[in-house]
């Protein structure tokens, strides 16, 4: 692994810890093993490695956003398969944890609006899943946007004290719950509130990892993009 | 209003602001217009601040909480009115607010536990509602319980970047969505998203206050339990 991805790893792991405003940058060189001066080479400031820490994030999201949705044959599986794609990798991944975190960081004012985003694929989504019959006619499709949006962010929310909101199980109960009230009743196609199969196996793929992470090694659940 | 009030307003709006880490007590005795000798006759630090900052959040929103429940008369409905006291509570109060952050700051590793204690709120309202007969047979407590708490935990969160978050309409909208299927067929007191009726004069009563905290001054908001 290159120092640089290396020092952005250790950044990330120390921001979760700690928050923006207690990290300091003689902590992520030590941390990491290289040189101050190796780490200025690469990083300015903390800004400046704050930034690349929500761009990979970001980034990393994103990917497992699309991976999902091009797996799904219709918007409404998709936007459930998103959500538990995105829950994985965020349980998984402690750069991507930190960039979301960043952004909730009250001595953190730089760049990227993640929950922005997400609130803005969710809608992406739901306006498709309309589009092809999949939603039942009563429903408001703003109603359906803010409580997922808002179940999704107090899910990662809660997993910052408790990992376990991370998991399958949570996320499929929500949507074990939604997912009646909102099909359209001529809907034939059924939406598996638990993620389409391919997505159950990556998940127990991703079982091992999760254990490396756990034992304090991120290093095996972290890949740049 | 007494100094020690003020200091305790004061370090809210502050820990709200920049988070626990990047506020100094120098800044909340000059901002509150006592000096740093009385700031410290009350508090003798920032830590002691921030404890008193969460028992009184803690407070006024068990006070919130079990007024709403008090008024109710059933568990489905009295859950319902809890979220939305405690949504217009945050929305209004400076110091509610920032004992809910303190929980979530990466720099504070001080005292209460609120979001458990909610938790535990919400389950209570489950069982009594199930007990009463409101809730559907084959709906799991387990699935209400996971969802209600992440989706009020991210209205919470969404608040910090947009307070219309904490506004009546989102949660308003989950509760439509989640009502119907959580009811019980036979349950013949229709339960209202919006909450009692008493909640919604409450609310109006309180947009003035919440126009002078939009002006910049909290004062009108605060009122120490």
């Amino acid at each position: 692994m290159h120092t640089r991805h290396t020092l952005v790893l250790t950044a990330a792991t120390l921001f979760e810890q700690r928050g923006f405003a207690r990290t300091r940058l003689s902590e992520v060189s030590s941390h990491a093993g290289v040189s101050s001066g190796a780490l200025h080479f690469h990083f300015a400031s903390k800004d400046v490695l704050a930034n690349v820490v929500q761009e990979y994030s970001a980034a990393t999201l994103h990917r497992a956003a699309s991976d999902a949705r091009d797996r799904s044959d219709d918007a409404l599986q998709g936007l459930v398969d998103i959500t538990h794609a995105v829950a994985a990798r965020l349980n998984t991944d402690v750069v991507a944890r930190a960039g979301l975190l960043l952004d909730w960081d009250a001595a953190w004012e730089g760049g990227h609006r993640l929950g922005e985003e997400w609130r803005d694929c969710v809608r992406a989504e739901l306006l498709t899943a309309r589009a092809e019959g999949a939603l039942a006619d009563e429903v408001s499709l703003a109603d359906i946007e803010v409580s997922v949006v808002a179940v999704t962010t107090g899910f990662e929310a809660l997993a910052r004290q408790d990992p376990t909101w991370l998991s399958h199980q949570p996320l499929t109960g929500f949507w074990r719950l939604m997912l009646p009230q909102i099909t359209a009743p001529a809907w034939t196609a059924p939406t598996d509130p638990a993620g389409a199969p391919v997505h159950r196996q990556e998940r127990e793929e991703a079982a091992p990892r999760r254990a490396l992470a756990a034992a304090g090694s991120n290093i095996g659940s972290y890949q740049v993009s």
